[in-house]
């Protein structure tokens, strides 16, 4: 962490993407205390924050090991020292990601548990088995599971097939995982968890019926872990939790104070009934569930509502404050915003204390 | 541009940015046919591409100057030696931005056109001359006219209101913008372009009837351009055109021939009714008009259907190709998705020959 001009929040450029350290912390905190209490591993998504920082403190409050999404990510992260990554993706091994997954099968450390990837189909299965050839003791796959959001992934009744055929070419099958992202809304969150410990335990059962033990259960989104089945996950994947953000406070999970992330901007436009403010979606990012009042919040004004935006301009609503105004904007879907920008400023008690680097920003490969 | 490994398409990381030369240089020239046969100035949007070699293409097409959108892409272009720039925002020059304007207008050269920003208040353009002062002779302001899309602008019997106040403290006005966004829907391109020459007009004659002489009338949108009153406007400042993208597809005014950049992905994984691929939100952007089919489009495969789309993810339907099978995806918004990357492939002729870098990524302050 390096300080640099400018270190006082009034004169930061805006948009800025601006952390409170001291919410951060309590945010890794509780969610560590949550998953230790449920007998729950803890291997936090990383794609949300993008910051070795970040992960390192994660690791250092009880997390397990990371979970990436994908090879790109892993590679920063294991060149930053860590070595109990989950790539959470069923990777499709071509010849440049063949290349990639060997260079960090080679550099993975002796004694480290092995690289974990995700596997859903039989032919990808294969395909990990020849790309980490020779390599094989350094690598463990999971099976993903469908569990209802319709995604990537096999029904669970199919997992032991996929099972049996990465044995049967030598792959270590380490177990399960689904990622219940339809725990995206208002009732989905307990529904969700419902849907994901039923199906993991289906899947669980079908790779035993196929001789297959499955040593982790691996679930988890922010919104769902509160409901996680501790009975039949070994361990849970959370990534927003650590900065919350406007569909976490519109879900009614956060409120406005466990905010860690936002956005400083201006107002740059005060027009009869809207303001106009520099924050658009090359800043903000566009993502908006069914449920969403509109493009983010504004941390300090609960009612105003983002009705527009545009790749440099909000429009504001239900709120008046004059041109230049400093507004604090919450982003509806954080991991969105953090990809857009190369680093967070970091306050501490409303004073600038460093920035940090998104170190895997664009990392998307 | 540099050559690099990898250099066959097939070999290339997905998701990877492509852009297709030939496809580039071809809308470039149209577009500059376009505007001469109007007689109609040519000052291309630059925050489409960000791209500096892009940008000298379209100024030795004939484009009188470019557009940006905030200071620090000013900041990127006019280091690379630009010189005529609008920056056609309504700027709010607090302490940060206007140490940022004094050391381009600082920097700009003697003897080329001034340096052109937004102002849509009267407070607006009197800290731009405060921000300015002693520097006035570099700068001058366009007056921003809101004619349709309600985001920043005055009305336009405002703008002589908001310019004559300019020219008490010593600010050159030299005319009027802008922006016709609301062309982006299928019925929207030829009335709001209407809408555009109308207020347009509107606000000369307010700025005339202010004692204000308007040399440039400016206005533009890629959707909007072939209907623009060359009665009216002296300038068009269209972005997307240089790419087209699957917008402008639904609307109706490219056919995939047109299509210069795309996203190159992978089928990762085959499932009953869909196909997952590993071009997500942080590649593709999540933008999507009322009048989109999905979020995103198949090149070749024009019946397929983005349905959904997460960050790594998207969910295709009405194809069936093969997992492993290469895909060609054509983002809804390319501005969007150019700043997500962090540089292009350039293919001619089905071939890579060089990289780009995306010059202005992420300058969005």
């Amino acid at each position: 962490m390096t300080a640099r001009e400018p270190d006082r929040l009034a004169d930061l450029p805006t948009p800025s993407l601006v952390l409170d350290e001291t919410r951060l912390d309590r945010n890794i905190a509780t969610m560590a205390a949550f998953a230790a209490e449920r007998g729950l591993a803890l291997r936090p998504h990383v794609k949300t924050h993008k910051s070795v920082e970040i992960a390192r403190r994660q690791v250092a409050a009880g997390a397990a090991g990371i979970t990436v999404a994908t090879i790109s990510e892993a590679e920063i992260f294991a060149a930053a020292g860590f070595t109990d990554i989950f790539i959470a993706y069923p990777l499709w091994l071509d010849a440049d990601k063949t290349a990639r997954l060997r260079r960090l099968l080679e550099a993975h450390q002796h004694g480290a548990d092995p690289l974990l990837i995700g596997v859903d189909s039989i032919e990808g299965a294969e395909r990990a088995a020849q790309a980490a050839a020779g390599l094989l003791h350094r690598l463990a796959v999971l099976v993903e599971v469908d569990s209802g959001h319709h995604r990537s992934g096999v029904e669970a009744d199919q997992a032991g097939t996929v099972a049996a055929a990465a044995v049967s070419v030598g792959l270590d099958v380490a177990g399960v995982f689904t990622f219940p992202g339809h725990s995206y809304s208002p009732e989905g969150r307990r529904s969700a968890a419902g849907d994901e410990g039923r199906e993991l335990a289906s899947a669980v059962a079908a790779l035993a019926a196929a001789g297959v033990t499955a040593r982790i259960v691996s679930g988890g989104s922010t919104p769902s872990a509160e409901f996680a089945d501790a009975g039949v996950l070994t361990e849970l994947r959370p990534g927003v939790y650590v900065f919350r953000d406007a569909q976490q406070w519109e879900l009614g999970m956060s409120g406005p104070d466990d905010i860690a992330l936002t956005v400083h901007a201006t107002v740059v436009s005060q027009r009869r009934d809207h303001l106009i403010t520099d924050a658009g979606s090359k800043v903000l990012g566009v993502d908006r569930g069914s449920f969403s009042t509109g493009f983010g919040r504004l941390l300090d004004h609960p009612d105003a509502r983002i009705t527009a935006l545009s790749e440099h301009h909000a429009t504001i609503t239900q709120v008046d404050l004059p041109a230049g105004s400093r507004i604090t904007v919450v982003p509806n879907h954080v991991c969105i915003a953090v990809n857009l920008a190369d680093e967070y400023t970091v306050v501490r008690d409303g004073a600038v204390i460093g920035r940090w680097p998104v170190d895997a920003r664009g990392a998307n490969t």
